[in-house]
């Protein structure tokens, strides 16, 4: 059953490629395409291309189909060419005539494009979900390891004295700037194509505010061309904001794998959680922050898998774009996955106290030493010299504390701030309003 | 002459390779750099770490050497390894050692950091100048052709009328969209990581939030290990947002391509803009629009050539991050002169009348006869039926008039609308609060 | 059943996130991790760590569980973590304690490694065969369609006289290029890691010269270290040379989809093998050309995918090595289907006759008219002055033939000699060298 | 002077726009631009489309003009466009009309690309040399060091035995590996194009396999669509290849960082090569390494950049393709500096004797006394329960000495065998022929 069907039977071969794997990435978009139909029935109703007791018949029909999808109990049948076919089949197999009627008005190319948004927002929205649960506990183990010294490395070098709160808080801000690209995507992602057909419109006077509401879009995707263009646009730019957050969880795996090491020694997670040999008692392989490692660093490959297959590519649909579904999303799941077992494995970390005590980290307190002078008066130049010739004479003593105190100082974590500035990023979402939309159109 | 200078000098072989070209993307710095020291001297004075006489001394040199900057009178010395050091050379040259003063509580990691936030931000707001430029151009022009029809193509099928006035809204829209991703962007790099030091901050009680509101900063990078890890990161992110409008601008460049082409030949410019042969009368090569979508793929390469630089290093300063500037310093002017040239150009377009008029397109029509007919009360499948035989009997008629009436559509540009929405975007930017802190620093 | 396991139980999270699909991936690499431990075995009795009894109880039970492999009979049972222990696991059940003996000497990590580089070796092989099916349809196409003219394009604009004979070939003689890169691939892959333990070789008295024999590898990884390296960058550099026939078919199917357009309307296929609508009875769709370019341009993205995965990782084994097969496992498969649904369209495509004779395809002769008046002997300047003129006098004549005599050109399409080199090319490969060792393993 | 020349002149914006820096670019391939007319205008000649005085003539001229390149006095004047102007502008000049018949017969299409072929083939000329220089030197520090031990990781966790011999030698069989990829990309672009004029060959009656032997090409691109299809696949290609090279050096200096981290502290540099503090004495900042790192990074994505480029154009020319020049002209000059300063460093390193006296390492030699044991009839069984249980009962003895002796092991480096193959990679690239032909062209 194709929508399109010439007379003439599409060749076996052609299909079998053309097809692929598609039916399975459309079943993550069937709720969405059953929430698309309703919000476009309810307007087609109002423009009187509808009458009352259709609607209400397809109405009932559908929210009775979205249950079936949240039930599992929803497939795209064998020679169905898609969601949308299967959804319209289903209609029509159970009320006639008037399940075609849902197609009046649109094509396949803005419905999907439709699914598509409401997808793209919702696994946003879980993936800002996780990115907060992991900032949170990155907060908290900041604050309860504050106190720990580490050494810091420039050029991989010892070089100053750092902390477990900085490390750790450091990768909380990290995710805070990253949710700014999680929100611009999602602004993005968040507007309305419904209505712009096959990417030129309709001459059916739609309403395409109605069904902006309808579906609790921050706004409309307004010029019917554009909305067209924003197939695999929108995609590129989620891709973008995912590889953000992939690369802050890359860069921090790379920390946990380094910091694990022997001969760092910073870190450790229980045995039941690392991989490793009874022979070699000491060798704990952190294969998860491997693995989390290595699917971040193929997330953060998407926005260029994506570049490639939509770039040079003139204004219009092509068949192309069904590619982007491959690629897009997997994705999401993909990067939840990494999230949640990080979250889960930092409940198990151990960071090991008194670290800086070993001697050969002994000379990043010298700038420490060099400023406690100044801070006492002593000018700067004096002050480097005599540090200098402590050193020399092996006589350099490090300091019986640490005091910084500025903002963001390993004395000063300004947490508390960071995590307001993080919660008015994510107000900013207003992940309300959608819901409360598909809360009305499954009433 | 080098700040980290130990009695050994480097040898001749490993300075080349290390300093490179490097002094030459400093000078993009170099006004960045005094602003960052005035905030920085300014801080000092006021937790007693200068005097004020020292303080106004320094202020009134340093001001006095971003004049020779503005004047292109100031250049980095053979000899001289960067910017830093040159601004330094000059101040002890010219005051003497309270010169050296300007260094105490920072390190030249959270300099250079200071700088390219700077800079970054002030090339931000130039692309977004010349975005918004380019957007006004592209809604004139969707408005003076609004009436000229053009054939909308699927899968580059004949498909169904779509007009100029769509088209080029449709590239003033993306580029609405592209502002969201340039506002991401430049809220992350409009953070202070100054007092950060080498990474892991300082024992000097110094006030970052004063240098966060004298540089007009929107926020601090608090954490001090985070505020060096958006060194690489920043300019990524940025980069993304470069590659979102090199997108559309590459996309608008193939489209014109295409349709300067004589087998579709809608639009055309003048000779002088345009090169061609006087034997080939008619070959109009779009060379600017074939070295705009060049050069703004190229830029699209952006991003994915930050991450292999940046990528998979632990946390703490690397020289790897040198190699960052190369990447992106040049990138602002290729997109700046892509924007500006693609405007240009777009002066000078003539837009093809009666292209519609063709045969060959006529039955791009037939949905729209079909739909008319809906309107009209016949029920689809018949009026369906009724095209189809139509067509089939070589009986189908063009109708006389398109009537779209819906938001976006050919009939409906929702100018107006998209104009106000990019005006809302560019509005949070919030230059001006730069622009007067920029201004206090140096009066 | 874990080879590697501590006392304590792995986390069921961990595991989870750990396997992933791995498992399914792991299928792929059965029958050669069978024929990599019958080489491994061999050896073994060689050096005296098996007995003659050993070896041959563990043989017929291994080429047992091939033939299973092959029948589809063989799985990955649920709660065994890899191919490696699933075939250890089916012998100790089957011959007891014995099945264990083959681990000696090795690790899973070369092991791995040397699953690997014969898969890719035998999928290296499936794309060169279909591959060069595709030369020799492009080849006779070329022959077949050699005197239909086609107007060649420079910057999209109408240039000079092409054909579809130059057409066909050219792509012909790309794919002739690509063969070199999959030849330099299959080298560097055809390489035995076997003997190089978890990348630091073993202090037993192994004979890697034997096992590079018994697979009929061309060559050795001699050193052990290197041969770890090779985990990753042989699927990149394999990547590379897949992604160099992608572009190639990337690129025909761009051409296919342009030329299938209205407004040039070179080529067709029959109505079975494209989409449309029976209302737009002139639309074809090309839908199969746009997914043989979209899955090539994914295709084409693979190296940079592998070089993020792979890159800034110091020497040794990483788990993040075991993503890469998640990469390029599915890769060889895509690129089949392209191949051979592109040489099964190609079988049914019409290439237009006569299309120069339209008008705006006139001028496109001119600089064939000044060279035929300059080989009877007018001065260039001269002749393109007469040319010029005739053409501004709306004179111009179209030639009634082209005659072009040189090597590739319209009327020498050397398609004898370029096949002769393609042949060339495919015997360095030396397939049989590997089938002959196959099939000696498995006596 | 543009060659084109319409009668209107183009606007200057324009103008600025299409040149940029094209023309220092251009200075790269003015000695291949000199030797390419000279092939050709050697067989315009032989055709009679020169006569032999013109040709003596032009012949003495150009090989004056390629001495004035060869010594620096040749340049690119204001107002000429490109180098093929500038060359024949300089003819035109001094010898007058005869001048302007070196473009009979040719298009700046294949002028180009001849230009490019011979500049890519002398360019990876030098960067053969530079890699075997690297590859020299890697061996005989391998062969010096090679008694010197290393603890293997696995995870980045000790793991088992390594040595230097090891190490280094794992790096030179790297690059034996890159060679197989530069001779792939050399033979791709050891191929003769001219002939193909704008990419559909000519009218004249060519004889291109006489410029093929003139300029010493290994071959023919026969098709001449194909010939300008080479245009940017030939760049991208050849750019796989010097990514791959760049990988190995990548990964090189990233070791290196990572073992002069005092943590790891196994090699060192002395201090005029590194750069450091004076009150941080112990600080050894691998600054060339981390640069070499990053600008082979940068290098890794060069093929990306040019797929971006080059991807989803139909066939013929683009003016595109001048950007392409500026992907790749300046790699080369990065690649071989890094391959020659990492060259340089590594004639000063220190490799650190006796790392595994040290308790940390003592668990990797456990695999090392199971085998020890097996290879004394233990079984295996038993003798893996014998270590466990020694080091439970810290019982564990380090053995005394390492024997490894199977190939590409620490006692048996396989040096000699890896060196033989390397050289007979690097003697199928001929360079030979290409000097003769030269030496012929320029007598």
């Amino acid at each position: 059953m194709k929508l399109w069907a010439k007379n003439t039977d599409v060749q076996k071969e052609v299909e079998q490629f053309t097809v692929g794997n598609d039916r399975e990435l459309d079943m993550y978009l069937a709720p969405f395409d059953v929430l698309g139909s309703l919000a476009h029935i309810t307007m087609l109703q109002s423009i009187d291309l509808l009458s009352k007791e259709e609607l209400e018949l397809l109405k009932k029909e559908l929210v009775k189909i979205y249950g079936e999808i949240e039930r599992s109990e929803f497939k795209i049948e064998e020679g169905v060419e898609d969601v949308h076919s299967q959804v319209e089949y289903l209609l029509t197999q159970r009320i006639g005539e008037a399940g075609k009627k849902i197609h009046s008005g649109r094509s396949r190319n803005d419905q999907v494009l439709v699914d598509i948004k409401q997808f793209l927002r919702y696994e946003l929205k879980q993936i800002v979900g996780s990115t907060k649960q992991l900032f949170d506990t990155l907060q908290s183990l900041s604050e309860e390891h504050k106190d720990k010294l580490l050494p810091g490395y420039t050029h991989l070098q010892i070089a100053m004295p750092s902390s477990f709160g900085l490390w750790f808080g450091a990768y909380a801000e990290s995710l805070m700037d990253d949710m700014e690209f999680l929100l611009a995507a999602y602004k993005v992602a968040n507007k309305n194509p419904l209505g712009s057909a096959a990417g030129y419109g309709s001459s059916f006077p739609l309403n395409r505010t109605m069904t902006t509401e309808l579906l609790g879009f921050g706004a409309l995707n307004h010029n019917v061309v554009y909305a067209q263009m924003t197939r695999g646009k929108t995609e590129k730019l989620v891709a973008m904001a995912l590889a953000s957050v992939a690369a802050t969880l890359s860069k921090f795996a790379y920390d946990v794998c380094l910091y694990i090491n022997q001969n760092f020694g910073f870190i450790s997670f229980p045995d039941h959680l690392t991989t490793g040999s009874s022979i070699m008692p000491h060798k704990k392989n952190p294969d998860v922050f491997e693995l989390i490692r290595a699917k971040c660093n193929k997330l953060q490959a998407l926005p260029n898998d994506l570049t490639l297959l939509t770039n040079n590519l003139p204004s219009g649909y092509f068949r192309d774009m069904q590619v982007t579904k491959a690629v897009i999303v997997p994705a999401f799941q993909e990067l939840e996955d990494c999230l949640q077992i990080c979250n889960y494995m930092l409940q198990h970390i151990t960071c090991k106290d008194g670290i800086l005590k070993d001697e050969k980290y002994k000379y990043l307190f010298s700038v420490e030493v060099v400023n406690n002078q100044v801070l006492e008066g002593v000018p700067f130049r004096e002050a480097y010299k005599n540090v200098g010739l402590a050193i020399e004479a092996e006589n350099f003593k490090i300091p019986e504390s640490i005091h910084h105190t500025h903002e963001g100082s390993i004395g000063n974590l300004c947490t508390a701030q960071i995590k307001a500035e993080m919660e008015k990023v994510i107000k900013e979402f207003d992940f309300e309003k959608v819901e409360k939309a598909i809360e009305n159109l499954l009433k």
